[in-house]
């Protein structure tokens, strides 16, 4: 313990729920998120949903002072909603935007024109490299028939691989974000296991908040509380990450969450609730990072588990993919079809007008109509097929890696 | 020199043009370049344009014998077209796909349906990490006014910062491919500055091919004439680059291309010329990763370059998304106008129908398809100006961070 002196950091993970026009008393609360920030001076901030650059500007502005260092996340039509808050120097960025994520037709489930991503923020702190990861993974709508699955799999997957091959040269990796699962779910459990990740709340000390650390909870007054129903304490869905790589090892002295609204105000700061972890991180002898050796045989199942799960979106991918490819066939049939008829019309083959000329058009506009949209969905799903099959092979290749390791080594 | 091994590693990298229906004689020249893959032997073949997954496992059959470890990247709607054959094992990989790629609606530039990307394979050879990153950049179809040169652009510098934030674990960094950009373009200086990778061509010891290097040449019977003329000799446009990362030195001790057909052949094996490297990779007392503190002020300097053409596609970028979106607006106007009129008639308002049926059905559906049409290109230019802008953004903290550096340090 003594000789190497301890860094502390206390870090925020919020989503802040700020879809403009459609978030209640958006401004109020961004302004409330604001004051608090200030208030506590967290060395590092984590937000997701931030959709308006402007609420973004606005929060800059306020937490010029406590927080001199910040960058958002552009990505997708509405954007990432995600940016990041720090009382240290960011040294470098990248985003990677999620290879699937959800339907553009989905209109009511409008994930997939936030372009959902994950944003990696390096910062260098009393000479330790932290690789700082934030993310908001597709939501799940119902939980019993999750038709997202496959895309919060490959999400997950895809978070995994890119924290494993960026954060090479980090001491510490941090991951913030509302993660859309809960702790026992494969894609929790997938992450964890092929990052060697830990969960602040299982690991801490101390926690103060809401029972089981959940971030989603009934007595939240923005909450749909008919979607809470079968979770009457909540859930827990938003987290935050950890592990040392090098010779450092982190350990997470308290953990709290908010529980609906602070004292001295009226609102909560959003649906979601709070997490405010204080980490501890300190120079070691020895390698904390022997996480994943250990337990390659629960990793390769979770893998399985997974990777089951992708198929069954793959087999689903396809299916579409096939049906609106007939679907486009058939229309441009019908058309093809049409434009035979009124050229023997115009040529003066059939003795009369055989249709009504307004039906005719009709018909011919809806099965161009019919056309275009079965041929942009059929595209679609060609993506989304592509990307599910690629991403059951890398689980593959995966799988392979962990039944060769013990015979290797 | 003495004291630790050498390793040697061949390199063949080639665009293989292997378009289904499109490309001529394909399956012809994708046994050819099978067969030269397999009488050659190299140690490591990058491979672009493999757009059937048909080719690349008839490939993978083919080559299993010398070349027994291969991946393929999968994503976009045809593909990445990417793939990599290897003699040693890969241990892991990754694709990144790049945030823009061209317009959909540019279907006879087919590069949006791409899914161009960059590919990451990782491997240990002798004791040696290796990333291996293969790609293919957006193409340039007219060099006096590039309309795709911001998407390069952000494509050159995604590139080189998907390699920066993913190779700090490895000793040597090999980059392959066909990056559509001359030797001397911002893109390349780009790319080179902000990796520090190496131009195999211009640091071979030894070189034999096509004048200059170029891979896309006019003797090819397979190359656009008329695309040809101002360059008399041809292109060089498909580069092998590399650097030592840590206490290595990599040289180019040959570097090779095709001169059309090979011997005993009556064809080339594509449209371009295939790049092949002979390496010589060395342990060394010091790490030879300097190259970036020497040349900062050369490097702000084309990070500057390139950052006034993102901006001037930024602003490209946002004249088209406000014209569309102003379109989109105008066209449901025009729909609300008939929906009233309509209505206006069947309530009796008007005492006859004032305007013939299938006219009136006609305009409503033309709006309609403006309305769709424009929306869709609204949104898609939004996603555009995101992307250019946050690119922007990066390019400036890269250039804040190169400005402060020699005061830090």
């Amino acid at each position: 313990m003594e000789g190497e002196p301890t860094l502390r950091l206390r870090i925020f993970d919020l989503n802040c729920w700020a879809i403009r026009y459609l978030s209640k008393r958006r401004q109020e609360r961004v302004r409330l998120i604001g004051d608090k920030l200030r208030q506590e001076g967290f060395d590092l901030v984590l937000l997701q949903e931030v959709w308006s650059e402007q609420d973004y500007s606005d929060l800059k502005v306020k937490l010029a002072g406590c927080y001199p260092f910040s960058h958002y996340f552009r990505s997708g039509v509405i954007g990432s909603g995600l940016c990041v808050f720090s009382r240290f120097p960011i040294l470098d960025t990248l985003l990677y935007q999620y290879s699937l994520n959800g339907y553009p037709y989905m209109l009511q489930h409008g994930d997939w024109f936030c372009g959902k991503s994950v944003g990696l923020v390096v910062m260098k702190i009393s000479g330790i490299i932290f690789n700082v990861y934030v993310t908001h993974l597709h939501a799940e709508y119902c939980r019993d028939k999750d038709a997202y699955l496959p895309h919060r799999l490959v999400q997950a997957w895809e978070l995994a691989q890119f924290i494993r091959h960026t954060s090479k040269a980090a001491d510490v990796v941090l991951l913030g974000g509302d993660l859309n699962m809960h702790p026992e779910d494969v894609g929790i459990r997938l992450l964890r296991g092929w990052t060697g990740l830990r969960d602040a709340f299982a690991e801490a000390m101390r926690f103060e908040g809401c029972k089981n650390g959940c971030t989603l909870v009934p007595d939240n007054c923005f909450t749909d509380k008919s979607e809470m129903l079968p979770f009457p304490l909540g859930i827990r869905i938003d987290y935050i990450l950890y592990k040392a790589i090098s010779s450092f090892t982190v350990k997470c002295e308290e953990l709290k969450t908010t529980t609906g609204p602070a004292p001295g105000m009226a609102i909560p700061f959003s649906d979601h609730e709070a997490v405010m972890a204080t980490l501890h991180i300190q120079r070691q002898g020895q390698p904390a990072g022997a996480t994943l050796g250990t337990a390659d045989l629960a990793l390769a199942d979770v893998v399985t588990e997974a990777r089951t799960e992708v198929g069954v979106g793959l087999r689903a991918a396809q299916r579409q993919r096939y049906s609106w490819g007939r679907m486009a066939v058939l229309a441009l049939l019908l058309l093809l079809l049409q434009a035979a008829a009124a050229l023997g019309t115009l040529a003066g083959l059939g003795a009369e007008q055989p249709f009504p000329k307004l039906s005719f058009c009709l018909l011919a506009f809806l099965s161009l109509a019919i056309l275009v949209v079965a041929t942009g969905l059929h595209i679609f799903h060609t993506m989304e097929v592509k990307m599910l099959h690629g991403t059951e092979d890398q689980m593959w290749m995966a799988l392979r890696a962990l039944q060769e390791r013990p015979s290797e080594g």
